[in-house]
Formats: C-alpha cells, structure tokens, sequence
C-alpha cells in the first residue's frame, strides 16, 4: 500500500484525484488538504463528493505519506513540492511549476521568476507514453497540461518517425472544468450554454511553449505551433483537431505505422485508425485518449480527444503514480 | 413615440428589455443606465446586446423620457422610483420592491422596512391578464417575479371561479438566467450542467408571499403554498407543475370553461386544455404563457410555462408599458 | 468468479452493465449478446463503450454462465427468463416482466397478457436495501423501474414507521437516457436541449402500479399516487420530489428517526437530512440514492436522487448479484 | 404587401422562415406546405410554432404569391421551383439543388445528374454581402449552405482584396439543428449531450465544392479546402474558425481595411476587429455574422459565426426577399 497525500482537494482536479485515489486498490490517502474547507468533509463541500475528512495544511503529515499531490495554482505549488521532496516524498505536481524546463520561459508566461530553479532540473514531464523510462525513477513529476496531453500524444509518433514538418495548427475545444471552480462571469452558466466561444487565439496560450519544447526537442528544430483553444458547452473533455502539413512524401499506411509502433500496447491509447475520428463521447470519464486522423491533400488532420480531468489531469496523475511504484499502470483507472 | 429610459441595463432583464424595446416601433429608448459599464455600448459589454450607449445615472435625464424601467435589486430600485414618480414618469419596476402589498411584509421577506411607504399603495400589480383595468391608469407598476407569474395565470382562473381549495402544492423548475448574471458557485457551468437542484424549499423563497397574497384575495381566505423551485440546466424557461385538491364536486368542463372565460381573447395565454401539457418549447423567446392541466383523482394537475426573461420580466414589463400608453398589447413583442 | 452474460448489450442500461461487470473483480463476462451488432465489439458500435466481442443469442451458452442479465424490452425478457431459469442459471432482468406482482395488471398496463405466470411467482423484487433477505435466495430478480427504486427508497422508511398518509404526489425528472437509444422526435437533441417536458402526468404511467403495489403492502390499504415526469435536458440522472400529507401528528426527530432507522447502515443510501435538498449532482454516475427531506405546514417535501442507468438499473442489478453470491455488496460498484 | 408561401414547413428552417415571415410587415403568408402534416397548424406539430395553416401542395395556389420559399431536401425542390419559376413566381430556394454553378458537379457530390440545367445559369447565389447587385434582379435564388455563408463572408474581403493565398483550413462547429429534424442516432440528445464529434473531415462534405466555387472565382485560381466540420451540443449555431495563410506581405492594417471596405454599412456584418473572437452568443437569434481575426506568425486566425437557422437560412432567405423587393434590407430580421 501506498500512503497518498492530497493539497488542493476541493478543486475539480482535487476531487477527481480523490475519487480515483480512494477506488485505488493499492492506495491509502493519507491526508486531503484544503486551506478553504478545512474541518468539513469533501460530500459536505461538495455534493457527489469523497466522504474525506478535509485538514489544513499545517495538520498534514508529509512523513506519513509516500507520495503527495499538488492540484494547486502555479506559483503555489513549488514551495510545497520543496518541502516533501526533502523529506523524500515523491511528489507529483498538478500544476504549472515545473513543466517547462527552461527558467527562462516562466517569467514571459506566468509572470514571475521561478522560486526553485535546482528542482527544475530534477523534474519529469508526466506523459507516460512518451517519458515511461524516465517516470519510473522520478522524484518529482512535472503532470502535464489538458491540452499539451491531447497534442503531445498525438504528434509524438509523427515527429519521432519524421513525418510531421515544422508548422502545427491545433484546433483546441475544452469543457469548462478545464478553467475550474472559481465562478467567473466565462463560466456562467448562461454565458456558456448554446455557446462556444474562442479565446486566448494564436500563440498566446500558456500551453503553446509546453507543447513547442517538446515538439522541438522531437523535431530538432523550433516548430511554431498555433493553438485556439475554445470553450465548449460541456463540463468536461477536451477535442483537439491538429493539421500538419506535409513536409516530405508520406503515405496514409506511413502513418498508420507510426501510430502503430508507439501505441499499440499501450493500454490508454485508443487508436481509431485512418478515417476514423475521435470524439469526446470516445474517452469521457475514462483515462483514454483517442486518436484518430484522415488526410485531406497536403494536410493530415489528426483529432486527439481527452477527458481534461482524468488523462488531462488527474488520472494521468495516478498513472504516474503507478509508473512511480510499479503498479499495473491502469491500476484504479478506467480504459 | 414613446421615451423610454432604462436604469440596470446589463443584467439579464435589462439586456432583454432593450432588445424589445430597440424593436418596439412605438419607442425610442432615451437612456440606458449602467452604473458599472457607463461609457460603453452593451454590446461591447454583451457579445450580441444591442448597440447602445450606456450613461450613469446622473446623465439620466428624467424630463426626457416618459416612461422609466428599473431592473435593479430590490432596496435599490425605490428610491429612483420615487425621483421619477415625482416628475410624473410612469413607473415599471421590475424590482421586488412594490409587490407585496402589506408593508409588513417587507422586513420578514426582504430583510429591511419598505422606504417609501405612501408609493407602495400606488403600485399596480402587473399582470396584465388579471389586473388590465387597473393597469390602464397605472403611474406606477409592480413587475410580478416570475414564478409568480407562472403559477397566478395559473390559478386565477380557479381560483375566480369558486374551483379551488386552500391548499397549493407548486414544483417549479426555472432556467439560470433567473438567478442573475452576478457570477457564483450556484450558477457555475459545470455545477449546473447535468445537475437539477432544489433549492430554498417549502415556504421559503421570496415569491411565497407574493403568490398568497393574490391566491388569499381571490379565494377570500388564506391559501397555503408549498413551493418547490428547482434550478434547471437550462439558460431560460420556467415551468410550474401544480397541484390543486378539489374541494367540492367540479368536473372537466368546468375547468375547461373557467380558463376559457378568462382566456378565450388573451393573445399571451396559450390554452392547451385538458390532457396536453405546457412545456419550455412552447415559449421561449416569447413573452407567452401556455398552460396545460390533467386531472388524476382528486388532484388536478396544471402545468404553466413562461420564458423567465420575457413572460416573467421584460416582455411583461413592455407588455404593461403598451397597456398604459394605449398600444395594442402585443406591439413589440412576440407571441 | 461468477460467469455472467448479457442479452441486450447496446442499449444504454447494456452498454453500463457491460462497464461494470467488466471492471467487477468477482466477475468474468461469460458473452454479450446483440440481436443487432453480432459480429461487432461494443466499442465499434457504441464510441466509449468496452471492447467485448457481442455474439447472437444462439451462440450465448446458458451452461457456462452463472448469473444471466436482461436488458431487453417488457414483453421480449419472459421467454429468455424461463430458458435460463431452468437451467439453474440465477437471472437478473431489468425489463419490467416479472415487476408487478398480479398477473392482472399486465395487460392493464402492458398491453399483453403475462405469459410465464409460473415464474411470476418466483420473482423477488430487486430493492436490497428493503428486500435484501429474500434476495438472497433469489433465482429470478425483477430489478426495479428507475422511477420507482427513488421513490420506494425515499417512501419505505415513512410507510414502515406509520408516518404517511393515502396519497402521495410525486413530481419526478429523468434525464433522456431513461427513454432509450431509439431515435425518436422526444429524444431529438434540439427537441430536448433548452426545454423541460412534462409526459405522461396524473397516474398513467407504467411505473405508477409498480409503485403502488408496494406502498399498499407497506400501509396496509390503497395509496393514491400523483404521478408528473417530466424529461430533463440531461442524460443521466434522476429526482423525485415527493409531497407526503400528515396523517397524523409526528415531528422531524420522527422523520429523522424512521430514515436512520430503515438506511443508517446501508452504503448506498446518503442521508442528507433534514432541510438538505438531493440533486443530480449528489448521486450520478454513481449506485447511491442521495435523500433529503423538508417540512411545509402539514406537507412533508422528500427530494430522491439517482443515477437512473445506475441505481436505476445496470448498478442495482450488480448490486442484487452481489447480494445473491454473496460479495460485499458495493464490489464493483461507485458510492 | 407581398404574398409569400412556403413548401416544407415543419423542418426546422421552415418553422423559423415561418416565424420571421409572419412577423414581417411587408409579407402575408399565402400558404404554408407541409406532405406529413396538412390539415393540422404549425403550433400543433411543433410546441411554440405558429398558429398557420398546413396544407397540400396540391392546394398551394401559386398564381396568388409572389415568392415562393422551398425548404426541402436537395433533388425535391427542382422540379418544384420549375414550376413557380414558369408562372413568373420568384423562387428562393432553402435546398443546395441550384447552389454549385457546374452542372457536373451534382452527380459528383449529390449522386444524380441535375434534372433542371436550364434553370441553372438563372439562379443568381443568395449572399447579399457579396452578390446584392445581382440579386436585385434574380427570379431564383440559390440560398446558399450554413457553412458556406459563415466562411464566404469571412474570407470574401480578404480574396478581394488579394490578401489570401490558395490553402485554407475551416474548423467548423454547428448546433445540431443544422442536421434536421429526422431523429436519428447522430442527433439523440444522448449522443450529442456533453459530446463534440467531428464528422465528415477532410474535403468531403458537401459544402466544401460550395466554398471553393467562390474562392476560386475570387482569386482566379483554385483555392483548396481543408475542411472539419464537428457537431456541437447546442441546439443552433455555428463558428468557422479559419486558417488563413500568408501569401505574401501584408500587416494588421491591410486586414481591417479589407474588412472595412467591404462590410462598413453592412447590418448584418459586425466586425469584431484584430484580436477580437466572435462567438455564437454575438449572433444567435439574429440575421448577423460576426467576424474578428488575429495573427500568429504567418497564419490569419478569423473566427466568423452565424445562427446556422438564421443568417445560415431562413434569415438570410428573408434577406434576399428584401433584397428583390425593395424593402429595407433589415426589415423583419434581428440584428
């Protein structure tokens, strides 16, 4: 059994995360931390909620637990992933704080210096699919963003078998618990029902130099991305449709080999094939991504659907988690 | 022509109200108030609002116009009816704060005594289909709620024609638009989608008095109310199903006969008659009132449906507005 | 391990069952049967659904099951029921065949004389949290009707402390999962989305005798039921709201008493309380019944809460297996 | 006053084209065809339709109107408008049957040969932004496809004016209505609910011939479409979200002046302008379309949206009837 912890648990992030942890077979959750909540029980906070004592961070034990999880804003998860890493705590971290890997890049999107550059390098990027070798002996797991996940997942075997060319144009559709609980007037619900609405379009989105890091590490050169993500009227899932444009002379059974050799066994991976697309209905509620693609001239159009919460999040987390202990990777998590 | 100024014009009733009232071929929208937005165009503030300019108040000149709306929360809406009243501006205030007819009330339900005491017997309720003589010389008017709107159509018609008991069961079920624009976690995306929930059940919500008010005048002895509302996934709409015992011997006919009396020439009551039910379809985006009924032993079952925002707020108010100034009843609104 | 199969895979209460025995650690799924998509996996046929081969009923082999589970229409289920009954096989069946328990009813309410009147006897109703002990020994389970598992949960302990009266009205909402896969103009999404349909009101509706038969056993004389659904713009999720007229003098600690009483003890029952209101948001996606209740005059309001495709189906048949073999009873299935 | 009347009136076009024309000062509705429902009126086969008449075809009295609207599927409405087209009747036809403007393209896209070439060079394409000049004079329009009239109008000013190069992608979402009223299982509220599902990807559906007609026209040269179309969860509505890449030097200023030039004293065109996203909160219920743009890198982002039954149909059809007759462009439609 592994002892879990849990900060930032009544987040939507938060209480998915407890839910899996609490179904998890191999899991005891130690402690789930709400500064907010503190005293009442996530069902009493929540309706459909973990009946979870909630405790403040002061009361939680981090020399109790073998594993703690961060489902904070940025900028609040670094100094707390310090300390349970010096206690030898494996840490896994919702958050921001440690996916890009170069400092530099934190000032220009997140608005401040990072606080623990020596952790930086000490942090892997929690896509299993991609990093599995690596995650088996992270300390520290940066768990990657909703839509750099369904974008990742779908270029990584592109780019690694060299059919993808230097320009990405992605399509992004998001539930609202992607921009969580906090209401806003974006996530009225009247301003979001019969609506869809684009924003942050272009290059602007914080999870463009995520996804640019990895694509240029793949590709061997800078690959400009751009990312429009809109906010659909569901409350979880996340569609991307993804056009790459041809750089070399490819075939469709080219690229039904590249997914092939990557994904076949990989047990969250549901590949739709050629002419097949993926849809959220495909992975909601599970720890799926789907992905499916079609060409249309020059251009392959890919689709890559994800539940935001779970393969987006949470679930992914878990995942990590098993990689981290040597679980069964779907251990607790739904296909 | 008609001046009409608005005061609280980005809310959900205000925006709506515009709408008609930009349409209205007998107005011309002198002023429209937003204390947070002045300088501005609504549609700058509301993807798809009208082309608007937005004042404060204090730009608001009341000479100008001949009619004020106020779309205000109850407390607030009183003491700017008073400034108009004075200047012989007719009056419709969509707010609570002219409905209950008894000042008492006002402290009990409202939480504060009634400011303006001596404009409160003024007020003329303003339910056009009930109180249309009075309405006609009305310098001021109580916009009904809209549950009461719903459920008095509803009733009166029994209730005038001796075919009623004293007892009322309502389960009202209401889209989110009537809990305003005020971003909270009621009115979040992701906790209403999927989600109907119950909320201030019993007799606690503030339409309670407003309904037995009315029931006990045309009963002529007091009428309790269980009142249920329920909060819809839905941006618009509200549906009462009520629940009538029967006091004495009536039968099919007779009900039929007393809604037809009432009814038969009203252009915003849609008869459906016995057996067929009123449902949202039927009127959103109108300012109609469609009622169905059936009978099950001895309880009949009556089912009225309203657009909250229309039916229940702005059309209404537009509706008392051609009442008073002489126009045919449905100019400007959509049936 | 328990062999279990399936007749009826591709319909929404298949498609969930199949989720779930798949995931259940005590079960191995035997086959899947569809009339329909033999030849298929559900996955081709249903996006999100499980990868199981589906076979037609002819190649189901009764002989190597345990425990047969039917998800077919009233009518289709009797002669399947009787095949693998008298083979030994344990049969769970979710149509309504065996739910009513005069043979006279059935062609009342169904249209068709009952045509397996031998096992009509035999059948335990499958509600454990009231008839767990016969379930236990039960070969033929009629799993309830998704309206009546929320009221009789919500009714059973009031009936059993004598604290209701002869007649009860029920306002109820399911979401459109409950009306089936079929296409029709009623499950049209535009017919749907933005509206809330009353059907069926008064006492018209199938499950109204279902629910009688019990609250008559339970008071001892006839109950009246007021029946309203109504089709919410959902897919999943349930709610009753249930008026119950005082017979007699009691008080909340009475109310209180009898819930906690009748479900203090039982995993899926969440007892909210007194002035706590269920909603879909308390109980979906999982095999608990959220209930709470408040008090109006003389007018007990019980709200009760399902997933109807879980509790209100595929969830409490597994439920009933686990009873039958034995199994702690929430193995498989969410709280 | 000009006399209208209507074939296919029960599909979700001809009930809207029905509400708008009723509510038209200029127009008197001379008959309103529907096969399935003659004898009944509109508000008894659709909840909140209008109280019109339904008739025969057979009963259509085409020499007393003046313009026949046909809202049928494609190959039904041909021979239909031959036959008003004779008596001199004007002729705006819903369908695609006069829309691609080379007879060979019908058996390549709609699977038979055009049955009316003669009529084929009269019809004159039903974009008033575009072809106002034209449609002055038409005696039969070809109304054109919802997505086509938001892409056109979006990519019109940009190929006028030779900012546009000869590859574009559309990433296009619509409500559901867009699919018609026949239920089936792509339109079951179930499937739709909480899903977005990308369907006909590629260059294979039919608008796309539609598209490329005009750009390559515009340019002088073929233009080739990258076209997605996914389905939304919403009842009406529809955004193309557009990929526009650089053929050559051009900056922001270019851009808005080619907005400009064109769509300045447009009603039904609000530009967004540079780095504004449009929405279907910025158009549904009206006749409008609005348009905004931003830059990344070298691609042009443009977000264009319409009410896919409104400016996408039976708006726009009212539109071109303005048009033809001299009446204000605006009259009868929303803004």
């Amino acid at each position: 059994m592994v002892a879990a912890g849990v900060v930032g648990s009544t987040g939507y992030t938060g209480v998915e995360l407890i839910r899996i942890l609490t179904e998890h077979p191999e899991v005891e959750l130690g402690f789930a931390v709400s500064k907010t909540h503190a005293g009442k029980t996530l069902e009493n906070v929540v309706p459909g909620g973990t009946a979870v004592q909630l405790v403040n961070y002061e009361a939680a034990l981090l020399d109790r637990i073998d594993v703690l999880f961060l489902c904070l804003p940025h900028g609040r998860s670094a100094p707390l992933v310090e300390q349970a890493y010096s206690r030898e705590v494996r840490v896994i971290d919702l958050s921001a704080d440690f996916r890009l890997q170069h400092a530099d890049l934190y000032p220009q999107w997140y608005g401040h210096e990072h606080t623990h550059l020596g952790l930086l390098g000490e942090a892997v990027y929690g896509l299993p699919e991609v990093f599995r070798p690596k995650l088996k002996a992270a300390r520290l797991v940066a768990n990657p963003g909703c839509y750099p996940t369904s974008v990742l997942l779908a270029l990584y075997p592109l780019f690694r078998s060299g059919l993808a060319c230097s320009r990405v144009i992605i399509d992004a559709k998001s539930g609202v618990s992607g921009a969580g609980r906090t209401p806003t007037a974006t996530t009225h619900f009247v301003e979001v029902s019969n609506n869809l609405k684009p924003y942050q379009v272009g290059a602007v989105h914080r999870h463009v130099p995520e996804m640019e890091q990895f694509l240029r590490e793949w590709r061997g050169e800078p690959v400009s991305v751009v990312f429009s993500p809109h906010l659909l009227p569901t409350s979880r899932g996340l569609l991307s449709t993804i056009y790459v444009s041809q750089d070399e002379g490819w075939d469709d059974s080219d690229v039904e080999q590249a997914y092939s050799e990557c994904y076949r066994a990989e047990p969250f991976i549901n590949l739709l094939g050629t002419d097949e697309m993926a849809s959220l209905a495909h992975v909601n509620h599970t720890n799926s991504c789907a992905i499916g693609w079609t060409r249309a001239g020059e251009t392959l159009v890919i689709t890559s659907a994800i539940d935001n919460l779970i393969k987006g999040a949470s679930g992914q987390a878990v995942q990590n988690m098993n990689v981290i202990f040597g679980f069964d990777e779907t251990t607790g998590l739904r296909i």
